[in-house]
């Protein structure tokens, strides 16, 4: 398609992209905006004015989240909900969750000025806290409306003691009145989002925009091999219990393993690693390292995770060393729905977008909807893969490219 | 041999071992006696006082080196020089030196007693920080009687801001008069050191005594594979630069190198390693770790470096990394001397002991006698070859046989 058929409004989206970037802006294009602090209140605020002047009833619910609402023909209808989050990394970019949001704002202001009345209500919302970093727990809002906060949550302090309680209320919430900002099962019967990939492949593939077919859940282990510490000079190969030598194995066995099948979107990685005492010349007694292991298709980890643990077994005899497995977290992948890539798929052709369907590695908003109602995601081409930083960087052309396919997605809907 | 034919004084030097493990120690087994600190100085009045007892003439030299003399026959012959050290790391053995030198005592105590007079003066000797922890850099004492101390090293400081000549004054030397306390060239005619191993292969092959071949000289380097980090969930495994998997294949490649022939004493160790961000979901962007490479054949030890500096280039192109190498230190191996492992191999035949030979992979003041005179060394099996650890622990019949064997080495010089 060409940007001269455009039905949103480039200039707009653009304008308000940039005029967001400046609440929290770090370094030239960096943004620091904390979930429920004076920054986040401040963007909040912002976008409940332009949801307001485009014709939307908005609201801040008691979760903290922004809700701006569009009235459909039948008022009582599943809602349609779009939207992604606004609250931001402390060290991140300007991109993140904010064109999900200014992005779904944009569809309905366009509807609006073009009278189009939707069937079902829709909602264009920024979750808040998405991002975790300030509690060290995220998905907060969202999983606020669906009543799946887990207890001792507004316990949870920041790194200057304040709980999420009192961040609550000085944000303007009441957290005795959760209850009034739940929604009730199956009164939400979609959700879309439009998110930067956050990943290199639609670059690499020279694809300004994605469908998403799924939220590939991860598996997280914490590995600890423990052999025997000697000196480096002076114990002979054959009698080394080498924890680092094992701990190596294992990478390169969890890279090849998830490299096998070149077609299939498995990642294993080893992020993080520890050697005990760490010294040049100490034969490495301790090793502890992660795994993170993640596949759209569970069967095919399960059979990943099985074959790791056997080359683990054969490692740890091999070397002599003991061995712990623990996992952390195990999630299973959360599919889109079938009906909606359709409607991306279709709309896609009709306007003269050919995108291609990737699985997302990361988390999203979306994810924890996935258990509430169908959803379905866009992403946005952007610069190298890197995001959680201040580098962040999508063009105005793709991000303009994604929302005009949310806007079809959802006049189609 | 059997222990009742012994010509040394077992009784006696088991006495001595568990009177100086009194200075100094921590928890039951264990000794804290810093380089020139009040412990050492104790320990070193110690055994001076028990060289006097012995009849020999003991001085401590402007070094911190405790030396008592056994005139000669002809005094002023090239100098026997017998001994080791006493001083220990922080959380140190009672036994690392020290049973080098209580032993050479023990040694020329017998000869005086049987009223053994040597051709050459005897010299036995507690070189001064031998260890290096205090000050970070060891082998202080041996290098100050040979000349050879480098620029600044009375400028270095302890973790207490004391620098080395503070402390050496503090202990009664006289860092000006250091030339009074050199040897001329030539003035030492050979240097024996018994030692316990610090290594399992004795303790492998059930023998007590060993008989050292040389010191393996390590080869140091700092590697450092740097990548692109990344979602880990995100960029798809054919598009990584993955630092930890480069590391872990070059880790995966010296061991294998190392171990190739089983029957060299070769030994290759990545002890410490570090990676960054070093986060759970973030792909390693940068990876540092240490080699240490040991052979007793430099020429070896020259291939296998070859070979992994190969290795290393293929592996960093297969994962498109930038590559580091570092040299820290690059030593030499040090032979002993024939003509001393002979006179060994035929007085260990003589009184029935059969000791394997072996290299030393860690340095010993031997290290550097080595450039200024023929060396021998004799090995003693230790636990598990724990050292540097109040674990470390030899038994005192293993400890009698060893120097009973630089006893009749000492008279058949």
């Amino acid at each position: 398609m060409t940007l001269q058929t455009l039905s949103i409004n480039k200039e707009r989206l653009e304008k308000r992209i940039h005029e967001l970037a400046e609440i929290g802006k770090i370094s030239d294009t960096g943004v620091c905006r904390l979930a429920l602090s004076k920054e986040d209140r401040k963007a909040v605020e912002t976008v409940k004015r332009w949801m307001e002047e485009a014709g939307l009833t908005a609201r801040i619910d008691h979760f903290g989240n922004l809700i701006g609402r569009l009235e459909g023909k039948s008022p009582d209808a599943p809602i349609l909900m779009v939207g992604s989050h606004i609250d931001s990394q402390p060290y991140g970019g300007r991109f993140d969750g904010v064109i999900g949001v200014l992005g779904a704002l944009e569809v309905v202001q366009t509807m609006l000025e073009k009278n189009i009345v939707p069937d079902t209500p829709i909602e264009v919302v920024a979750f808040c806290d998405e991002e975790g970093c300030r509690f060290n727990k995220g998905l907060f809002g969202v999983r606020g409306i669906l009543g799946k906060l887990e207890e001792g949550e507004l316990e949870r302090k920041d790194k200057n003691g304040v709980t999420r309680r009192e961040a609550l209320i000085e944000f303007g919430c009441d957290p005795t009145k959760f209850k009034e900002s739940e929604y009730n099962e199956g009164s939400i019967g979609a959700f879309l989002e439009m998110h930067i990939e956050q990943g290199p492949i639609l670059e690499a593939k020279d694809v300004p925009v994605g469908i998403v077919t799924g939220i590939s859940g991860p598996l997280w282990l914490s590995v600890e091999l423990e052999g025997f510490a000697g000196h480096a000079g002076s114990v002979p190969m054959s009698m080394r219990q080498d924890a680092l030598v094992g701990a190596a194995k294992v990478i390169v066995a969890l890279n090849e393993l998830s490299s096998q099948d070149p077609s299939a979107p498995t990642v294993g990685t080893v992020g993080s690693l520890q050697v005990f005492p760490d010294s040049r010349n100490i034969i490495p007694e301790k090793v502890t390292f992660t795994v993170d292991l993640r596949d759209i298709d569970i069967n095919r980890r399960h059979v990943i995770e099985a074959n790791l643990r056997k080359q683990i077994k054969e490692i740890t005899k091999t070397h002599g060393l003991q061995c712990t497995i623990t996992e952390d977290t195990n999630s299973e992948p959360r599919y889109c729905s079938e009906r909606l890539m359709n409607i991306m798929r279709q709309q896609s052709a009709k306007i003269g977008l050919s995108p291609i369907e990737l699985m997302s590695g990361p988390f999203h908003d979306s994810l924890s909807m996935s258990y509430a109602c169908e959803y379905g995601m866009i992403f946005v081409r952007c610069k190298d893969g890197i995001s959680h930083n201040p580098k962040e960087f999508s063009t105005i052309e793709d991000i303009v490219l994604g929302t005009e396919l949310l806007y079809h997605t959802v006049i189609n809907y």
